[in-house]
């Protein structure tokens, strides 16, 4: 916890008058992934299960493709370095080059959704689990209670998996938003529990792009989003099969894509 | 307005009871920024105010240092091509290269600091302006009354620019936060206002490393967050004589760093 939260002198206003008093931050600093020899990420993050946000973060952008490709993972301060067994073929320009183009449109959302597909991200199967609407209700409240650093700091990102009974497997912090979602996938991964066919993730925040492709690389069928969607969210969910929940709070949410799974 | 909002059909549950409704939605779609030739972003953003996304990026980034060097802006449907005068020299390498490092801590905050005085960001003026804790509490609600996609979708950031009596200059909305900030210093960029030494910028959510860095690039003293900072945002405006402030709304907020210029 101690590498997560700074205590600084602030000045509390309210109204007119001045207070000084103790503050507690959420720690940001820099971390350098490394793939072999090979610097492929700088990201500012939340110290705290680097390992993981790593190897999470190594996955959903497709670099890696299962845990037995892993030879040994090497943390330092600010630094994760993955080696890979010998035989495993990586493929750098993966990250500098941008799927988000097609010959048809150009730079469009229509592209960004194709260029999943020519990532190998899988359409979610069908039969996935059905969860209550009881159980979508408490996920909020479950979440706040798993977010210990966001409770003193006010400062992070939360992300959490659940099973469909609305039980906890797992919650995440992080400056960013992504970040979180990373670290959660990353743990999965190294527990051989990827695809997620059965599982639900919550995430503090709005449900992007960038935030629903992670979810669909590791196979989970139910994203809920305690803010708002983005348009291309929507979209790429209905299009994979994943149903998308949004302003999951206060009783009440919407559906915007596979209503199915919702009882 | 209409390229920054969709309609979607959507089932709304309250309770155990699901009701059909239509739900605005905020757009995300890839924006390519291309200098001359050479691509060199590409960024989910909500479509609107492109070029002066573009230019605010080339400039907090510091590709572009004054808009004198701009030759011409050519924006189509996902695309902005700036072009530059043919004297202007462009360190392309300047976008893929990791400042975060020094010989003396490797990768950490420090160097993420030490690296912003290396990119010429420069340390403000201490006789910058003088700010009433009055104006500060009225700012959330001004920023709200500017943000006219919020407002409808409850999914955008939004980024405010006030002059030090508090009169709002400019806001600019976008899914991404950075591009919410980008999108006001590009337009400050191209008036000729910069640096701004006698403006206050508001931004909706969090106060980050990176928000903190665009802020002064632009030379703006005063950095005014609805949520929390970060760690590292608050010892970078401390380094930089930047007044951050904190948590600001509901009649209070606390001050970070430069506590001199409010009043």
């Amino acid at each position: 916890m101690s590498r997560s939260i700074l205590t600084v002198p602030v000045q509390r206003v309210e109204g007119e008058s001045s207070t000084p008093i103790q503050d507690l931050l959420a720690v940001e600093e820099p971390l350098e992934i490394r793939v072999c020899d090979k610097s492929v990420s700088l990201t500012m993050r939340t110290p705290g299960h680097d390992r993981e946000l790593a190897i999470g973060f190594l996955f959903t952008e497709g670099i890696l493709s299962h845990p037995g490709q892993i030879q040994d993972v090497h943390s330092s301060k600010n630094s994760v370095t993955v080696s890979l067994k010998p035989e495993v073929e990586v493929d750098f320009e993966r990250l500098e080059r941008h799927f988000y183009t097609s010959s048809s449109c150009g730079v469009c959302g229509k592209a960004s959704i194709e260029a999943l597909h020519m990532q190998g991200c899988p359409v979610l199967p069908r039969e996935s689990p059905v969860v209550a609407t009881a159980v979508i209700h408490e996920l909020p409240a479950t979440l706040r209670s798993g977010q210990r650093v966001f409770d003193r700091t006010g400062g992070l990102h939360g992300a959490a998996l659940f099973d469909a009974q609305g039980d906890l497997l797992l919650a995440r912090e992080d400056v960013g938003r992504h970040n979180a979602v990373d670290k959660v996938i990353g743990t999965e991964l190294l527990a051989e529990h990827i695809p997620l066919h059965d599982a639900l993730l919550l995430v503090s925040g709005r449900a992007s792009f960038e935030l629903t492709q992670k979810a669909l690389m590791a196979g989970i069928p139910i994203l809920a989003a305690v803010g708002a969607p983005s348009s291309l969210a929507v979209e790429t969910a209905r299009r994979f099969n994943m149903t998308l929940l949004g302003f999951v709070r206060d009783g009440r949410f919407n559906i915007y894509s596979g209503a199915s799974r919702i009882q």
